[in-house]
């Protein structure tokens, strides 16, 4: 119990687990090439001693010890800006443990139907907390035929599903899709991945695993190889994390790890929790991502001596607006927070989704302003290795020079860091994820046209119109 | 002095001021039908006694009198709030009357350079508060050719500038163009449209005038001819307000009146100051007018039909999304505002001039959803003189029955709305006020640009490049 | 028989015709002031003696005779660029006309299920053409609930319908809205609003009747009052047109004009061929259209000395942009026709659909650049009254000189048409006609996606995958 | 002389050219693993026995000889058809090839000022021809400082530029940037970036050199490691190509190689002619890859059961909606040729500026509209690897089966494909250079305005404004 070290994360990860990648199947997790970066990476969260970050990333808990900050039931709009902070320097790794935010905000709404569930929403939650553990969000289905419902695919498991259950527990099988993190984290934990009706009560589903459960496998995928040269790709050589596939093959899980077994009528609220903090984690990134995006264009420009160039000063311009809007739907969004039955606090759902909506549809357009911005060398600038050789660096630095006080490395890590973020395999794994983490755009729309108050603009269209019933007739009567 | 009744303004405007339009010199103002309705809108403002109105309208002064609210100088985020919640109740000539808070907020600058200006502008803004008067915003010059600068041109009077001066006053020529209810004002405040260098000391000039002053003229436009049907113009036939070509023919303005004549330095602070608050007042009438339009999409959608198609809740979901990030950034900006050196605060700088930005660059696209959702109808739907007619009138409301529940003269008053507001006169107005009231898209690029902390993104990015002078080090290590 | 004169024109609309407007009964059409600048306009294409015009206005028939060339069956891409030439000089009277050729190219599909209705249709047209009549299209019905279908309605009669029929004839009953000049044609054509199922039959119905038919009734509505000023309004006090919503209370229709009774699967055919030619004519507006907005960008920006701003530019190029890509869309669709099994040709129908969704959705954004350019003059300069009362004249033309070369009468000119044709009423109604004229923007998604070779596209997107059932296994091998 | 063999061109590669790659000097390129793919792709070029390929490789010159049909000088539209043929069926190395083309189409011009270098083209040309070489089109130099000219760089070499001339010829220095498929050309084909103003003398230099000229080094850039996984990349591993980084350190040019020396008023016309067929290039690329993109975006919904959803429905008609309109606007440009005085036609110079333009500003939009409809699986699909391994591959199958019909192969094909091109290294080269191959937006922007006939655009608006001198006239009487 505690918090755990760093060293004591790595020695975790090993396990039993079982986790395929590259066609291989991997038993020293901890030690294998391929997640030397996540584990550097996921490690980091665990620096509690690191300048700064003891109280970024603790808190005091109700029993007077410390645990990581991803765990703190928010109450307040500072709890939220805190957490704000701390995201801003987590990992995916501890992002994705911010799944039990998402249970905790049904645990009331649960707890009328089933007050079992909602207290094993509770003990899961302390249990993680007070070890320090990672839990991953497993939400995607394979999903099989969109047009056709969980129970009607051809086969049964592309949802998942109970095929089993007794009275110490039940037997669930099926896969969970594009799991950030699976592999790095000690804990799963499962939902529906849509509202699911009566006849589909086999699928409304809640739980949570330990990732050594028997019959659980993940199958890792990653944009970034092994060994990325830290010079050419500043962003992606550092920061990569797996996705997993994660598959259930009879996996058994005890009663006291279940949130939903059958209660369909509730599977769209998991859904919809954990959406609200997904899409926050989404829009606490962009406004970073976009604020880095606003300062590469304007160094790249001014390195070049085009940032009097109004095409350019009007490109800057439109990505300030972006990354502003984005920071400014946040703020918002936190200010003007919602709270549910049991007194915790969430972002305001409809600002969430309007500043994600408004990040991930316009994403390409900005990368395209950053991209015209900077021109070809993003893509066409020689690899470090060439610079480093005496005979082709002497030339390549000749003629990467600028302008007096542009110093050529600090130059070409800025193109780096464009086509690595924008232009490149982790910047394509970007333009996806600003559409689909958290859902697509559908998604948003749905949530944005769900929690406005249509109520409130009908009855000012109306009045605008003169159409209410009372002023309707004053104004006929003035017609007249 | 004190509060003013609706009649006593009316009264009021019959001055001696000098006013044409359509051809007329018009004397007699107050009775002028071209006057009508915007007297009626403008009178409104002075309906102290309308229910709910008192608290809205009004505040109580340092002195323990009753103003106009929009004399209020705010000093914390919830007068801001409550001068939003004013501003939703005021018409176009209150609006303007915000200028004495642009004069405010630069008093303290002024002051440093000449404390006789700063206090000329305590004195108007008192005189003009206690005697409940409306000032308008003069400040786009005629310009002639904008490549070359106000002294340059070949006529000198195509910017306003001072032709004499005395120990008494000042004598000033020129003219002041797509001035908002000038001709429905008391005093006029002019500003210099732009920062002035040195060689153009001549036009960094700013003062007050009695709108009939000797030598001023106002020529009048508007949208809206004089007798609107109001069903069929449910929004122009009630909410009109004509924009002034003013003109200074020689006008005498006394020292007391004179804000600044000459500081070419301190040109550029008054346009800025001004810019910030008529944006703040387009954010503020942008939030109301994109949640109408949210209403009249879903309102002509439901009463179509139409509500489950797919492609219209698309294009209501844009609609709110956008609706939402105006509202957003308007809140953002007023928690998040600004303080002078006297101690008044206003809204954010940075948060207003985004949120104007996105508002009047995507005004044009949202009509266009609006519209699509809408059809044909909206220009074709026959005028009300021929449903009341009664051979034409009872075919038509037998075509134009859509479904039970539905009124179909609330159906032809959204209609209506829609083709007012967007699809003609008022309008093609609102299109081209989206972007150019407040200063076109271009204005706020700049202010976007120099109030935008580019310094932070600068460094975020090249933390994120690995080109912080250090950092840069390390990496470079790492790399070996 | 024959061509009629421009008088005969006039006299032939006094022919008993039932009209409403504006709240009046209208017996005296050719002499109503709210007529005249239609008529006007309508008879202008009876001008055969203008300069130039008997060309581009006529042709021979196969019978030795001269007839308008709207009535040219065209059997090359030379008769179609004919067309086009005719088109940009003919008003929307001659531009409904082509209705005939809508009907003409399903001629030889219906005369496989009914050879007499496909005779019908070619009597038809020759009696238009040779006695130089004009014919309304008349397709979009009243629609009530756009969730029903149309025996599903409420009142039955909201499509419209065969209510009756004998061996002479049928007797029809309903509404047809949005009906471009029909108060000002001779015939009206009467086609199915959409694809008609089996239960649907007594809405497939196509037919033609004289505007005076006994039962028939036209209200109308205008953007345009009867008298503008023509300075003001350069074009909407030159070229308004009523639309129609035309009532048929039981109009009686002879069997030898009527076109299909009751062969539902025929209804979708009518509407594809006249949407066909309705946006064909879109196009060729447009591509004139947008010409004249680039002209209006560059004289306004030059009248101001602003066309070396770098952003003014930008907005420039992207207008040239938008209106060559009309211009080549339509000249792609000419060159590239397609023929019917009579051998008559029409534009390529995917060019066509491409060319007008590419234009209907981006010109609300082309207007916005243009009202960018041309800045708040646009709806604030003041009357052509003004200008010609010599007192305010004096100050209105000093101010409004920009620089020399530069016309005062000129400049307004162009300030005016901006206004009247983006941002008044005219303009107005330009806006939601270009997304609705010819079917809304999810019309021609539809044609778009049904014409479109998929087949192809499929089968090049599985060739570069590597996912043709040979190339898949030869990559599979060389996988290995 | 004659047309080489695959092995031919392969052996002529190592002729002592310098080559740097990942930090390494490549003595044997014909043999070195970096080179394989690209080199593959190259030769394939010259499989003149390839089913089919006789007709679209080659043409028969004036003198009877077969040559590759790049050198093929068009004199008419069907030239230029065959050419696109040929162009989709050819790499990089021969795309580039073109340049001759560029040469020859200001041969005419050129001839006027110097005969001499108009000959040398002319000679250039028929050895590149008659040896069947290849060329690469040199453009962009290094630049520097943006805001400054070539001669007023800090390095004088930042442009590249003669250093010495005698009688034998000349010696230049300096470096040419993103000059794709350097390494594999036989020739290289110098040309000024930009118009050069009369100081720029130096800089307005022309010239053809061989590969492997002494003082001549290429270090090379590219987005593919040399061994992809063909599954996993069914793009990038098969069509890879480095971009080169050309040096030249004092390189001897013989007289009879020299287009250009120091008529520094000609130095734009080169930049212009071969701007045009580069964009040509591009067009016909992206209409070839629109089509793909339209396919794949078909093929994933329709695999997922999504094909009937209409938000797909909606996304795939913008993007037929693109793909035709650059198909379109590609024959347009051909069908609509212009002739230079040699009587050689090229593309339409507006058309091809405009295809370019529609294409690259909306390409990064359509990339999110396919990855919208794709989903997160574009990026989380595991390797081909993890299918390959019995134990992982079994589950995987089974849980990415999606409905009966859909080959579980060809579905992650797909897939791979939409992230290859789109969201992975090869993806972001795609994105980078829709926006600057041929020049950013801003050159399109540049050669639209010149090219746009304006005089026609401005005459449209002022006679649509009633603004032409006499119609003016005509129109200011009417309004008396």
């Amino acid at each position: 119990m505690g918090l755990k070290t760093k060293e004591q994360y790595r020695q975790s990860l090993n396990d039993g687990r079982v986790i395929f990648w590259g066609g291989e199947k991997i038993t020293d997790v901890m030690n294998h090439p391929r997640f030397r970066v996540p584990i550097e990476v996921a490690a980091r969260d665990y620096d509690y001693d690191a300048p700064g970050m003891r109280d970024i990333r603790t808190y005091e808990t109700e029993d007077g010890t410390l645990a990581h900050r991803v765990f703190q039931v928010p109450r307040t709009a500072d709890d939220l800006t805190k957490r704000v902070q701390m995201s801003a320097n987590m990992s995916i790794v501890g992002g994705v443990t911010g799944v039990y935010m998402a249970l905790l905000q049904i645990k009331g709404k649960l707890a009328e139907v089933n007050p079992q569930f909602a207290e094993n929403i509770e003990r899961m939650y302390k249990y993680a907390r007070d070890n320090d553990l990672r839990g991953a969000e497993c939400i995607t289905d394979a999903k099989g035929d969109r047009s056709r419902k969980a129970h009607e695919q051809d086969d049964p498991d592309l949802y998942v599903r109970v095929v089993d259950r007794n009275k110490d527990g039940i037997v669930v099988r099926g896969a969970k899709l594009h799991i950030s993190a699976a592999a790095l984290c000690h804990e799963l934990v499962i939902m529906p991945t849509k509202s699911m009706r009566q006849d589909e009560a086999d699928y409304a589903l809640a739980f949570a695993v330990p990732t050594n459960a028997p019959g659980l496998k993940i199958v890792n995928r990653n944009f970034a190889p092994p060994n990325l040269d830290p010079f050419d790709y500043p962003s992606s050589a550092h920061h990569s994390m797996p996705e997993g596939f994660v598959i259930f093959d009879d996996v058994f899980v005890p009663w006291d790890r279940v949130f939903l077994c059958g209660e369909s009528q509730l599977s769209g609220a998991f859904a919809g929790s954990l959406g609200l903090w997904e899409r926050t984690g989404g829009v606490i990134a962009a406004a970073e991502q976009s604020k880095v995006m606003v300062g590469l264009a304007q160094l790249v420009a001014e390195q070049q001596g085009k940032e009097r160039d109004p095409h350019i000063q009007d490109m800057i311009a439109e990505l300030i607006c972006y990354a502003e809007t984005i920071r400014m739907g946040l703020e918002y969004a936190i200010q003007n927070y919602e709270t549910t039955s049991t007194g915790m606090v969430h972002p305001n759902t409809l600002g969430i989704n309007v500043a994600k909506y408004y990040y991930a549809s316009n994403y390409h357009l900005m990368v395209r302003n950053l991209q015209d911005i900077a021109g070809g060398l993003t893509v066409t600038l020689p690899e470090d290795a060439d610079f480093r050789n005496p005979e082709s660096g002497a030339y390549l630095r000749k003629y990467m020079h600028a302008k007096p006080g542009v110093d050529i490395d600090q130059r070409r890590r800025i193109y780096s860091l464009i086509r690595d973020s924008t232009a490149d395999a982790y910047g394509g794994w970007h333009l996806v994820t600003a559409l689909q983490a958290g859902g697509g755009l559908k998604a948003q729309r749905i949530v944005m046209s769900r929690t406005y108050d249509m109520k409130d603009a009908k009855h000012a269209a109306l009045k605008a119109a003169g159409a209410l019933p009372d002023e309707g007739h004053a104004t006929a009567k003035a017609a007249e």
